[in-house]
């Protein structure tokens, strides 16, 4: 069995059992229960609790054992010192995966019931994620098998979470920020399931575009480092790695039980697998963003065009100090540029349009440098003024760059107030790289022009 | 006369002449009286136009030497030809302040015109802003002298800027994003008046606690870094120096014609006079934020609380990176907090309370450590959960923390979706340092420290 064929009952099961289902609202047996039938998930469901005729509508079950057919996944949430005798009888009733959400394992010291339930599903040939997990969010199964909010939004992204709070956090603010994931794993203690094998298993799974880690540690680094090199191949591979200081690498310690390790020894293999190191969440989401919604650029001449001589200065300042190159403006495309610039604009790049510069200017502007052989990559900034509106240029500026299905990578920011963040907004939900600074609009660049160098070094 | 008088006229008029005012909306004559209108300016406002009757309600003169009463400001809109009479007739009239709107001046290499503009001034003892600006908001004479958003909201903050749009751009922002201004001063070319005069000026008003400038370029670069030495004892400035890159200096200089010189050159200056210079605009306005709402704290000994293990060691990794250093909890403050926190908590620092913090326990947790005569500041971070609500967290942080009335400075974060962001909002409304994510409250909370440092260094 392949490890994708291993794993694919976690994220596409027919059927799941929910072993320790609660009736009352709040509690976690419940919650889950509730996420995953509001999620629209069409497989059957079966709630275990020998108290209870019926959860949700699910007729509930005594005993995993008693179900009267195949179940291809097992979410565990009974207290920890039963958790053993569940994860047995799921291993008798042959259930190939099991997610354990109870804690009061290895992160409060207790290894030996955690070694212990492993041995017992390796006997079962059963794989585990958990303990001490929220659970998994599948977009393709339409699967919220978490006790987290129950409504996000699907996207691109696979997100594997180490910190449960922090991901049930960015659960929520995926969604609020339109960026939207195709998984959500909570991988907690990594007893079995880890996050090499989870790195294999999205760098085959075609709705994912990149995959996005929150980690602090890792137990088996070099098997770690072996998945991602082989993955970042097909997709890219964004980590937040804390712990990076000392106290940092205490509190993870003190966290999750894992060994931060020397923060320049991650920092040197992460470079070499090809994984791409964010330095803080925004920075994170800013690259995932543009990685999710753009072809990779074809060469590493950029183009800015914007309607404020600041932003522009600001976005160039930033692309120098990240090493992507401007590129000069030939002579044909100025000849080519000039009816659409006032006299006291700029041909330089960045291309300063003026503040009069509308969404008429924007779309073919925009256009007219994307169709350019020369060109490779466009950051188009907006700053908002008296009398343009940010709506239609931020419109604009999609139209132009085909829509979503751009051939060539753009991003954008739109700098205001109201009408310029609604303007973000939409741009964001039209699966457009929008930021709502310059600087962020070029760290989005960058994001591609790495993934260039990543690809071009492996040729 | 000083400079605080000399400027005086241009902040706190009692009557303003707008010198080219019109009738047509949408053009700038108009829109600078209707938004002086609109604000709720006390004082008397005086439209110049040969042509009209009234304008907006106001009764107009054909030249301002017929306005039968002394006037404090001129606010110029005429086009750059006729500037040079305006400001002669402005001068025979004694008014002793100009804000000149109308461009094409230096910024298109006009810079024998904008010269002689100034010599007629000079002669008269008038000062001039601009040319080529967009005017000024004053929140103490609820004076919007500009063309750009009429609503804008109070804060502490002058902000002075070099680019038009990127100002006006900003003008809404600091309104959308709850952070008001004291002042903004959009500087134009700054034949006359130029950063150094404003810097002097704002760190004598009181309704200004902190000056943030964007600035491209320097005339007269020894005059501002002694301004601004002597204003950093009053209050922190913030610089967004732009034009670190070469290409970025060259598009500055076609922008507004300012030489940005070598940028190792002012970070060095920067420094030696206790200025702050922020690499972005995120930045600026994180930093801007947290010295705004709090007051500078007593020593460095810092405390994280959070209820999420990966946000915490997220802040601390930031606190390591920044030179922040987090205290060792001592034995009689653990005794303190034993009873708020749960068994698998964490009391090192960061001290994790856990998923199940709710609003009760930031609230008692906030009100011990500011009460510690050891802890000199406290980083608050919050991680949406599924059973608890951020908004009555946030409110019971501010509550803790004196409702924006401190003694000693806190930043928190607030991370996750919608209700995460809306809590996020209210604190800003309520003056309160919060940010989207625990990397931003610990860069507040760096500037503060930044600015005991630079204090500390003076003495």
């Amino acid at each position: 069995m392949t490890a994708k064929e291993e794993l694919e009952p976690f994220f596409a099961p027919k059927s799941i059992a929910v072993v320790g289902a609660s009736r009352k609202p709040g509690k976690i047996g419940h919650e889950i229960l509730r996420n995953i039938k509001l999620s629209g998930f069409s497989g059957n469901v079966f709630p275990i609790n020998p108290g209870a005729e019926s959860i949700l509508d699910f007729k509930c079950y005594e005993n995993i054992t008693k179900i009267p057919q195949r179940i291809d996944l097992a979410i565990i949430v009974v207290p920890a010192v039963d958790t053993e005798a569940a994860v047995r009888e799921c291993g008798e009733k042959k259930v190939p995966a099991a997610i354990i959400i109870s804690s009061g394992f290895s992160e409060v010291g207790n290894t030996d019931l955690e070694r212990s339930i492993i041995e017992v599903a390796q006997k079962y040939r059963m794989r585990i994620i958990g303990p001490n997990t929220f659970g998994i969010f599948y977009a393709g199964s339409k699967m919220n098998a978490t006790f987290g909010p129950n409504y996000v939004l699907g996207g691109k992204t696979a997100f594997i979470t180490q910190s449960g709070a922090l991901g049930l956090a960015l659960m929520s603010w995926t969604t609020e920020e339109r960026y939207g994931v195709s998984a959500i794993v909570s991988i907690g203690n990594k007893a079995d399931v880890d996050d090499a094998d989870l790195v294999d298993y999205f760098s085959l799974d075609e709705s994912v575009k990149s995959i996005l880690i929150y980690m602090e540690g890792l137990k088996n680094g070099r098997r770690f480092f072996e998945s991602a090199k082989r993955a970042v191949k097909n997709k890219p591979i964004v980590v937040i790695k804390a712990g990076s200081s000392q106290r940092g690498a205490q509190a993870a310690s003190s966290h999750t039980g894992s060994i931060a390790g020397q923060d320049i020894v991650f920092s040197a293999a992460f470079e070499q697998a090809g994984v791409m190191r964010a330095e803080s969440m925004t920075q994170a989401f800013d690259w995932i963003q543009a990685i999710n919604e753009n072809p990779v650029p074809e060469g590493e001449k950029m183009v800015i065009v914007t309607n404020g001589g600041g932003i522009g200065v600001l976005a160039t300042d930033r692309c120098e100090k990240l090493g992507l190159s401007l590129m000069d403006i030939p002579a044909d495309l100025k000849e080519e540029l000039r009816t659409l610039m006032p006299s006291f604009g700029s041909m330089r790049n960045p291309i300063d349009l003026t503040a009069n510069a509308d969404d008429e200017v924007y779309r073919k502007m925009v256009s007219i440098l994307l169709a350019r052989k020369d060109v490779h990559g466009v950051i188009a900034l907006f700053c908002q003024t008296a009398n343009i509106d940010p709506l239609l240029v931020g419109e604009a500026i999609i139209a132009s760059s085909g829509g979503g299905k751009a051939t060539k990578p753009i991003t954008a920011a739109m700098v205001g107030g109201h009408l310029s963040q609604v303007a973000y907004s939409r741009m964001l939900e039209k699966k457009f790289a929008a930021y709502p600074t310059a600087e962020r609009a070029v760290d989005g660049m960058y994001a591609l022009i790495a993934r260039r160098r990543e690809l071009e070094s492996r040729k």
